[in-house]
């Protein structure tokens, strides 16, 4: 039994509002348990200097938390001058993610890209992020194909991701932030729709992990992310055409 | 009749959800029209520097916007690597004009920090902050209240704001974003329950103003200021004891 | 009877000598009392990105203390490796000012400079760089027109800007550093020639103030905009033809 | 057969010198095919803030590369101004992997800086300074044992890291550069001497990998860092006593 | 004959305003020629954490220049975030050539801050500075032995500098603007009352120069630093007792 | 006889390894003793902004410490965030000896930057600088020639540097740290093959020096770089043709 009563392969409660923001091409207001984020995504018709002339466009994210997101409050990276290393880590693993799917060379010379700003955490932001970052980039591309500037949607596959660790000795699925805060292994997967994987990211600077754990916390990840990417279908579905 | 069907001296709706956010002090989700904003309070046990040994507390504020708040996507302070010049004045003007009604001297050596954050803009961010940010630091002040750490409430007065400006030659109260950028005259007043100016800023940077212009934008901004601090009192009566 | 034995409503001695830098297309060295700045007016033949190709030109101003010009020496910006919020308020009220009084769209693609540097500090060093800084721009836009580089001056008013406060109970015009720590309201505003306002800026923040106070420091505020501009009208009547 | 003539499973050919360095507590020049790079171990008598008081010792890395350790010249994070999000990203993985073999409550309060300087960038520069800051790391807690001011190593297992990748549909192990360009997918893998994981970092980024595909790159990695950690008890063995 | 109508072993005209500013514990606003600097000397209680607790006093110096000083606009270094490598060398030269005549074991623990801001520029600005400085600097000194702080002055000897430089062909002393754009040879020497050497910074860029060449030099900047001595020696003569 | 046995106008051991980075178009490993610098010369087919245009080319230079080429860890300024003054100081002195001898005109346009990397730091890591630079340079140059990208040579002499001091009243050549630390006066000098002075530097922070003394330690420099030019031409010889 877990500290909030889930058992060890439960999701917290997923809950998406679409189209959150009113000036944003899309957007969701992704809730995993009380972690909640709003994920924007915006069109911009330009690519970053490497690309350009390239006839491929660009898929990028930003990530930020409010100040007092958190237990107590942290400081602003605007007032300190610079985005820390966790946030870049975390921005660049979005970024992968959302491109893993997108077939850049359809997507014209332009830019998606995804702000994800956390409102709360409560554990596993990034991996929120990942999940309402990628329903918000399907609205901003299907009203470009709607609006005639794409023939069609440049989107391989579906794509979530969610943490997996080891608490207490038991391999749990989404860990909330007390559970996180004491688990020996920590893990972040990014699955596609045809349960590939995009990125695996396991970590045990507590505790080296042996194989076999490595395989039990994959297979939670992938029960994981197979119902948040059924969630993620159902806001979808009402994108209408 | 005005872009969107008000009369000059009309505010647009106003909606404030009191603790919005789990961990903070205290917190308001504040909306004026379209213009949302999230004011967070934090209670911190220090003061800055020049505040250490006087016995004496502060209140200050911090201001930022969603990149994707805005109409076409702002860059993040974060990435620039630092705070422009309008976002200092306004988080300047946020806690200035909150510290008119806190007796300092009553708050013991403790930081009351507001965070304003956007989360979507369409005019008067900067006074719909102050309205929010005063609810929200109302009620961490009283929860230092009701635990104890405060003999009784060091709040002076209630204080709201609002902008007023002069569009297509007509005095208006509580600008939308369209009309704001079309004003020849632009003012943000700051006022207590008790009809006082804590902070008057007016600018005809396109065309300067008389005395009589002066004086009917400061009438309208009285019976907006009324107003919103009518609605504080609604959210605040159900504070509890 | 005033710290220094001035009158509520009187002005400090002003001078300005104008021309005061050799390489400078307009410049004045102000003095209101003992707050001394070097107002230095810059043309530079190409404007801002956002007014590229529009055919109007710009108007902006940089505002700097050297480090003793203080009481105690003040660390410099530039060691600081960063523009603080107090100089970034006072240099876009100077710009905003100044852009009030001139058609920039008559002033061609170009921009000019307004560079007040505050050699010493005593009280209004941001209203004295307003009223000299508009002596420097005449000098150079000037200077323009006899070159033949403009057909005309495209300046529309006298611009001049002097401080108001309440000190020890008494609305008084002009204030010293002294009268201005101990002010409970502190005003700054800047008036055209024929008596319009382009800037209104009052802070109540140790004291909110009333109606009638408002009205009593403006009007002592047009008296001191008055005389500055008869100062203006002196020096620049010598700037032949 | 590999663009240099290796097999799938082959690392390239190493070198470690020890004790390159005359001032550091423990250094190891180390080479993996044509990747080479300095790593330095500083031994340093406080620990960061977060750890102050609590008796505990810290190990941090950081990571840098020569401009023209690059096949075109790489410009200065230093004349930039900021650490880059790549390097963040690596010196976290350093210091996390490092840490995960250090029993830092035995290490007292004091710190261990890593610094790894590629001095030539051949592919894999982050998992030869692992491997090469490991090294450095315990002659610099040798060199503290045999001073008496540690009462004995504080070091409970060997690790080593190696990259391995899909280059042109083969699973292989530790890519050159140019290898590492062309790879579908590219993980970087930290074992320990008793072949447990540290970190699995896989990313997928132009192409999702299945799950078998997951495992012949574990497996992979796992044969790697075996010889790696072979040749390091090599070099460790000479450390004297 | 030299563009300014002087001999090759005469400096321009020298002018100094002792007590320029009315807060600086010492300070001079020093011409040479149009070349204009204000020195202020500041004291500060205190010492740079390198020298805290040694019983000695440190002496340094900031140098910048006013955005208009000159012939076209300069950008202020606070606005670039950052001091230029040409600003870093002056300063630091400043504050070792003052030092060099300092008794710092004799100043107790505090600190003498030099600060040099050109108003205007006309070749020479950092010679002009130290000479200034160095009048500043004793200034500030003999108000800490009048108010009994020191013992007696902590100054050994007398120090000013001047530039030299082969200009077209011809060793010429104190160079302006125009001959050192011109200068194939450009040095510096900063000089004691003794006729010892603090500093000989020399450089050939354009055309490496002989040893008969370099004692030319020399030869002049010892006849110039002795009449800007002399100069000092007048201003200093008023300092009263 | 000094600390490490040698005479007063000995150098120490100079070892130069040519073609020492695989991507460089030119490189060497210079160490003078215990002081060991990597110099690598990179050149980039286009020039800065003031030269665009001029059919000019430019040759500029970088300079580094790792870490841990000091005694005590250095910081590094990539985590400070600013390159530091004595950094600054010594890049644009290399950057100016080497142009000395190069004729800018004849390079075309293009930059040739000379990255000098100090491993190790035992005193006149800048001087060993310039002396390795040169030759890292003379062989991008040559490659350029024999590519045919350039006509010929466009360097114009040798050129070598190295430092000169006063210790324990000795004037002496090539100070080691050790040395350094205790120099009364301190000089680096850079010559010609043809004895000519590119650049003197005397400092005598400590003790003001005498021309007598001057003279002692320009012939001392003389001499350690007609040595140093000696070891370079060794090491040129074979660059082939």
């Amino acid at each position: 039994m877990r500290v909030d009563g889930r058992k060890a392969d439960e999701l917290r409660k997923v809950d998406m509002i679409p189209d959150y923001m009113k000036h944003a091409e899309g957007s969701v207001y992704i809730c995993v348990g009380d972690t909640k984020v709003i994920c924007a995504a915006s069109v911009e018709e330009r690519v970053p200097p490497f690309l350009r002339g390239s006839g491929k466009g660009w898929v990028t994210a930003e990530y930020a938390m409010l100040p007092r997101a958190t237990q107590s409050r942290t400081i602003r990276e605007s007032s300190k001058g610079k985005v820390g290393g966790r946030t870049m880590e975390i921005q660049r693993l979005i970024g992968r993610s959302l491109r893993s799917v997108v077939q850049l060379d359809r997507l014209g010379e332009r830019t998606v890209w995804l702000d994800c700003d956390v409102i709360q955490a409560d554990g596993g932001t990034r991996t929120a992020s990942i999940t309402g970052a990628y329903v918000a980039m399907v609205f901003a591309l299907h009203r470009l194909v709607k609006a005639g500037s794409l023939p069609r949607m440049p989107v391989t596959d579906y794509l979530a991701a969610t943490s997996v660790g080891i608490v207490d000795g038991v391999p749990s699925l989404d860990l909330c932030y007390e559970e996180d805060s004491r688990a020996k292994v920590d893990m972040n997967v990014v699955m596609t729709g045809t349960g590939k994987y995009v990125e695996v990211q396991g970590t045990g600077e507590d505790s080296p992990f042996s194989p076999e754990e490595l395989n039990q916390l994959l297979d939670l990840a992938k029960g994981g992310t197979e119902r948040l990417i059924a969630c993620q279908k159902e806001v979808l579905q009402d994108m209408g055409d």
